[in-house]
């Protein structure tokens, strides 16, 4: 483990998870989304279903409005047209401008030129957190050139130091998706073991979570809930979800089926006992 | 109840609608489709279901031109790029020109500017159908500055003035979503019980069925069914197939899956019996 | 039959498809997807589920690029946006320049004239594969007027000399979807009957199908398989996993998720149980 980090407690983690899972429902965080065009309909669904309000605004001259009234943000640089890059830009102002805590997910950025340097200007806004696999978390750091695409062609420990130099340089918390999901605020680190690997046979899976963090950064914001705890409860909720779904399907498509319903479904009761949060040293 | 409404015959409803399921059947009506990106694909599952002939032609350079040729035309301002915007305006022109029956969502209007000035502008246009929610039509209406989001922060007969007004200004048959559906033609009301809570868990519950509308619209032509018994026949048997989908359910993953299946296999005679219509006074 | 052309091996095909099969699992095909908006996440989650490695690249500025590191490249015109419009013809080039095989699929050609237009020029780019219903073979080869949408309005047979000749004009594979799919490289000829009508129920039944052949292409460069028996492999796969996933529903939404299951699920063995080529004269 990097010397400088330590591990957040595990049981805080999983406290908070169930807590906010419970105040999300409670008041549906209204969570913007600008993302791309081939997971849009998933992830208003997986927000649907875990109980947030989702709102796919990518539009210039709405996107900063909306960015302000809304409870959190994700820009996802999937498939970036120049309106949602526009948008993007747009949205994080209006997002900085009211406190609005926002989620940057680079997809696919390394070889791709246009996304890569897109990324690059909006981390430079200081996004609340960044979410991506290992490869991507490399290239945003400037340490790789990025996989073939959303593909992690590295586990998510390859990237914990560029992970720590993110944060630190940003101010941002962390999240790097793998089966071992890792998390860190540049101080702190969480690693969570829960998920499967059904989650990475259904496009959007990655994605989608990107957006459900930003509506627990949403949902956290009446509780002053650190980010660092915020995202790693979305984490958690989410992949505690995609067991519990793997145990109820037959291959990918009867497993997204059955993921939403487990979104739905799933209790704080549950995720206090399915977690598998690891604290230990790396 | 407002005084100058009075409600249309259920009777006479119920029969059209298993009527114009059968014709629909028969002779599948090419529903064009300009829509958001978050729910086209659900958009074209539901009308492939149900047995129209879906086409999403969002090109300027050809929806005017295929508006013109379509049996019914949904304009739906949930995501509306530029290219869009012009799209919307020729196909709606091409529609007009045609004698084409064509459907307006004004999804989300009132806070968000872009969307707002779009809707008014096209509401000029006479749509033979608008759809939406309380909140959206009062927007509409001029008599609210809208709600959040797709969110109805309304109830449906909160709109019952705003969706009159409507109707008469622009000859339109106004349908308002909500647990209970109001439909009408600035005449006559009808309210319609049927439905189900988890069609607003699924993104694209509401804008599929605005997609619907314009399929039955379409069907109608062929009868001379009036527009008010075409779009009330829509939502009837959509909210029929989606109890029906409902009671084989566990959550919203597995409803918009029986959804589908429900709206393939919804027979006329299924609605006649399952009809929940309210003719009562408001 | 028509005079020049001989029918393929069905037996070579057999063998072939089913080691394609083995090949693309192993060794995941990078397949890159410039596709409409309607159908681009079922198309992701075909391709994930098949075993590929789907990647969905429309912009300006990228699109040249990757296809010039993917395994195979699909070209779909179901809404072409200006965007889109710019990057298709970036992408083919790039794909040329790399002998990176790709797919063209003419959707809805014939009565839309930007798409048509746009057909014709990037036919003149020799696509590898051409995929298309009847309708859309027709017109691309100047025999028709189009379809009125996505729906073939002509049987597969009828468009064989329409086939053959954009076969011989463009050095492309032709394959004309239908109840039997008919595929030829303008000298041989093999006809598919397996598959099953709930295909035709699910938007992106036939766009998904282009994307699987995009990646069959690009699996079959390390065997040096000829385009011909890759393309009728993607074919052949395809509607065997469709027929096992009918006899599993009860309905389109069903079965389409059904169907990702049995594409995760085939193997080699049931296609060469389950073949149905037919290799007698027309």
């Amino acid at each position: 483990m990097s010397d400088l980090l330590r591990p957040a407690s595990a049981a805080d983690l999983v406290t908070e998870a169930a807590s906010l899972l419970e105040v999300l429902r409670a008041d549906p965080p209204l969570t913007h989304c600008i993302t791309n065009s081939v997971v849009t309909g998933f992830t208003a669904n997986v927000l649907l279903a875990i109980g947030a309000a989702p709102a796919m605004v990518d539009i210039v001259g709405e996107s900063g409005l909306f960015a302000g009234i809304a409870s959190g943000l994700l820009v996802n640089l999937g498939t970036p047209t120049p309106e949602q890059r526009e948008a993007s830009f747009e949205a994080v102002e209006g997002a900085t401008a009211s406190g609005t805590p926002w989620v940057l997910d680079p997809v696919a950025i390394g070889a791709l030129p246009v996304r890569t340097a897109l990324a690059h200007r909006l981390a430079e806004q200081r996004p609340t957190a960044i979410r991506g696999n290992a490869s991507e978390i490399l290239a945003l750091a400037g340490l790789s050139a990025g996989g073939r695409g959303v593909d992690a062609t590295d586990s998510a420990d390859a990237a914990i130091d560029a992970a720590r130099a993110l944060a630190s340089r940003f101010g941002s918390v962390v999240a790097v998706s793998g089966p071992v999901d890792l998390i860190t605020d540049g101080e702190r680190v969480l690693r969570l073991a829960n998920g499967h690997e059904l989650l990475t046979r259904v496009t959007g899976g990655g994605c989608a979570l990107g957006a459900v963090m930003a509506a627990f950064l949403g949902a956290a914001r009446a509780r002053a809930t650190p980010p660092l705890l915020a995202v790693a409860s979305a984490s958690l909720v989410y992949t505690v979800a995609a067991e519990r779904a793997a145990s109820a399907s037959t291959g990918p498509g009867s497993f997204a089926v059955a993921f939403l319903d487990a979104l739905a479904a799933v209790q704080p009761a549950d995720i206090e006992s399915a977690a598998r949060v690891e604290t230990a040293a790396l």
